[in-house]
């Protein structure tokens, strides 16, 4: 079974870091769901609901369904705001706070309204840089019960909890499976799940697969991919499958494994590549990825696991990979 | 209020690497506990239980009673023994699990027999190297199954999971303060902690603080420190302070505001040095850290965090650390 | 002896990231100055010349004037123009390298007319992201040459090469310590230095102080300081003094030892502080970790270092944060 | 053109770190050579002349001439001998430095006596692992006056460095690519060179395949190469390409380019895995990679590098891993 795709819309548009902010040209919302519909394998796009794309509302159902779009999810912007930049939920400052809240149920509104069941939080600006310098009980309190909050606003909604340990700010709230599931499970709503970004993850030194079957064990919690690759040690959103290999392999066998069926959505920040091209090369990347995954037989791949054995794994995934005899 | 120190008894005598097994010459049991005992503001000692141990019950019961030093937790030896070398509560070879529990319980029954009220496991070989190689649901559920058997073993003693994100495995299931809670979470039982290792928080990219607040935040679960110090990209396990200063700061401020009052147990790898130097100068370090700490006004301290400002921390560590005028 | 600090002109102004591109209001060039002269222990100013900075080198020259500021440095832009998006020096579109040996030129042509004996070449866009992407001799060679010529260009100004192992390429060619000092040794030239980054170093696991040890024995080619904290994982840019303490004494210490005596350049990020209060702070630790430094005596620090004893630097370093007796 | 293998002898035998001596059994010397011939396309092994090795050279010679086993490398043991715990060449203890040099002149003259062109110099305990407890300058000098000696005891020997960022030691003064080649750079002698460590570049933040060709350009100095794989942050020494692909592809086409015709050395430390099969599974990796990497076009991706486009990069590896067709 294929995992269908979908794309940060900006993804196709252009870039930019904290030293350049003009590596390529922008584009219009137009031009960028045009170039979306150029990549074929792409059924689908997310969007930030910036305060700016909120604005946009008619256009967007317009565009959507001009080019026969789905959405796989709408994110608030609670990370490109300079509103939120000390936080969002998290903050102390009570309009700040308040006002996040309601950008995320005007989000989950016009999620609503366009059918699509899926909200992301991925709350980078909800942390802290210098110690000495927030309350991490008081502050990730607020950030529960603004989540809370949202996921009893509309329970038709799911609302997915998207992690990360670091950047923008240098330590984040939300930074880790262990710590986003516990904070689910306390939380305790069915409307309320993970978005997994492969690359944070690995940023995290997570195995991308056990955190997918982490989010299984602890109540069946992922709702939502994000997609992209990275050396490790930054979350370098580059294109998937030009840095790992075989980890993508067992990640998809789990995601199959423990029943996903959502999107695979490609996030990444092509700053020297035209942006259309970057995507429709991660778009064949899953393709190839998942078509090799699919080789995996249930059965034979349980029987290796069994042995906890590095020799047998790696027979296993040297077979994989090039479909040699084993000696 | 001054915390007390343990020493993990093998810490004064010799230690060894992967690659070098002679670094200085071993110390006879009797010899380990006397040279504790000359280090004055140490009032305790950490005992690994290994086979071994546990046949010298009767001589560590001599040689506590003769040097009054108390004991700060017995830990299971998990991570010594060849016997689980694939891991021990988590191994999916049932004898090996079952020794697992045997010896755990072995040592709940002599923490109690002496008086001990925390038993510690730390989960090294409970992991995996290589992808392919572990059933990430059912090892975890197996480890979990375990510990909760450990708990309903003897109520009165409290079980500690140390976490640590890798090392000896490439990757380890008890991981993350986050991923350790929600385990706790789960199993829910009131006799279950968490033993917080500074070094081993440092190198999963935790602040120690925060790791300490969450783990207030969640259970109220700290129920044990080992301290040492490391670059944070591995765990180094060298002498107290002589890394970092301001976070040992911040560290013990937390400590003091959630109420922590039991030991803080030296943990570290001497290679090079002289055991004994080693850790008279970690609690020498130790003394000069928590009594640049009890400078920390509580008002003003809040003050500063509730200002959640960079430079609002740094003027503030600033004085911490120099006394100097704010400009 | 305390060294004198520079601070990059726009650090007291406002910066951006990746996601948000307004943290804080824009300063005018006029407004940047003038805050930079409200911190007093600051003496100079280092100028990044962008093809905006060059069109307003009158209004420069005046405001130098006005404010009696000096110049540590002029930092040729070679990467916040999206012309060198992919390489300036190393460029193998001929057109994109002779350009940015022009725009260099100028630098130093301005450099000459102002009496700044230094030109700072932050090569961050000279290196590449992904593999199969980079003939990585070709490339070094173009870069190497183009150093060259510029040296060879005005033999009275100091040519600085400041070194990062990544950021904002995945990978850098003048990476570390050693790759830069092997090509300046090829080069020979005696106006050819390093541009030692703090930061950059602790973030490619280089000590400091090894760093500076270095370019003394391979040349004497230390020739200015950028200066700035981070959590060694990144290039966090934070305020100095807020992360590490005892690595700057050290640092100190050496700069001493091998006789330095260019400026401390402040170098930050300040995303979410105000960025003149950010740099005052900044000043002040240095005042402070310069003055604990001082305190240094040359006999006793190198009799401890000669002792090589992880317990005897210890104790000297407890003896200078606390001023304790020893043991 | 397909490199040939030598693995070192103890690997196919046991292994211990610095929690558990006992992973399984050890063998004796005649069972490791004889557990080497068991693996068909392994044609050498490499050699620790440790002083208990020194002592068998009779049994060793015998052993090679029985199994016609070559020797890719002797490498001298001033890692696991505690004499040099503190340093090897670079000791500044008089005693040990002679001692150190005495002993690699006799793996020379060995290295002579069994016609083996190529003597191993891994300086693991050479930096150290506290700040204010070196003489950075003094130390690396001693190292290279050292060095140089025994590139001039016998010039038909060639000394290969080989550099690791850490470990044992927190910091090593034979760090990285960059600063190993300065160092051969500034002897000068030509049969001085480079042992690189693959997992020892991938640990140090290079680019495995970047290192060959920096070996290349200054003074073609690679001489010996070590090969196994790592998850980035730590040298694990697990087995060949069981974490990366791609990279190893890249590292094969450069080491072809750059004409680099000497041995691959397998070399791992599989704790938990029988130690012949898991070198046997490396070796059958490095056909299966060597194989694929043959399949590079020189031409063909001499025009994909030539572009320094993430986007024709990504192209070109989907199609050397899964042969697809180009989008």
């Amino acid at each position: 079974m294929k995992l269908k795709y979908s794309v940060f819309l900006g993804n196709v548009g252009h870039c930019f870091d904290r030293y350049c902010t003009e590596y390529s040209k922008p584009f219009s919302l137009e031009e960028l769901f045009s170039r979306v519909t150029t990549i074929k394998n792409i059924q689908a796009v997310d969007l930030v609901m910036s305060r700016d794309m909120m604005e946009k509302k008619e256009e967007i159902r317009k565009l959507l369904a001009q080019t026969k779009l789905e959405v796989g999810s709408l994110a608030v912007d609670t990370f490109a705001n300079p509103l939120y930049r000390k936080g969002s939920l998290s903050s102390t400052d009570e309009n700040v706070r308040m006002q996040a809240i309601r950008d995320a149920k005007e989000v989950i509104d016009f999620a609503a309204e366009i059918g699509c069941g899926i909200v992301t939080l991925w709350p980078g600006q909800d942390g802290y840089d210098y110690i000495f310098a927030a309350d991490y009980i008081k502050e990730r309190q607020l950030f529960a019960d603004g989540v809370e909050e949202l996921c009893r606003y509309n329970p038709e909604i799911t609302i997915t909890l998207e992690y990360k340990i670091k950047e923008p700010r240098t330590h984040s709230y939300i930074s880790t499976v262990g710590a986003t599931l516990l904070m689910i499970e306390k939380i305790g709503l069915p409307n309320l799940g993970v978005a997994l970004d492969y690359g944070h993850a690995a940023l995290g030194y997570e195995t991308p697969a056990e955190a997918v079957a982490m989010c299984k064990m602890y109540g069946d919690r992922l709702k939502h991919i994000h997609i992209n690759d990275n050396y490790r040690l930054w979350d370098d959103d580059m294109i998937v499958g030009t840095v790992h290999t075989l980890e993508f392999l067992e990640f998809f066998y789990w995601l199959k494994r423990t029943g996903y069926n959502g999107y695979l959505v490609i996030d990444q920040f092509p700053y020297r590549e035209d942006g259309r091209d970057a995507v429709a090369e991660s778009a064949l990347w899953l393709d190839a990825l998942q078509e090799a995954a699919e080789t995996i037989d249930g059965k034979e791949v349980e029987a290796v696991i069994a042995k906890r054995d590095g020799v047998a794994a790696s027979r296993y995934m040297r077979k994989l990979l090039f479909g040699r005899k084993m000696q």
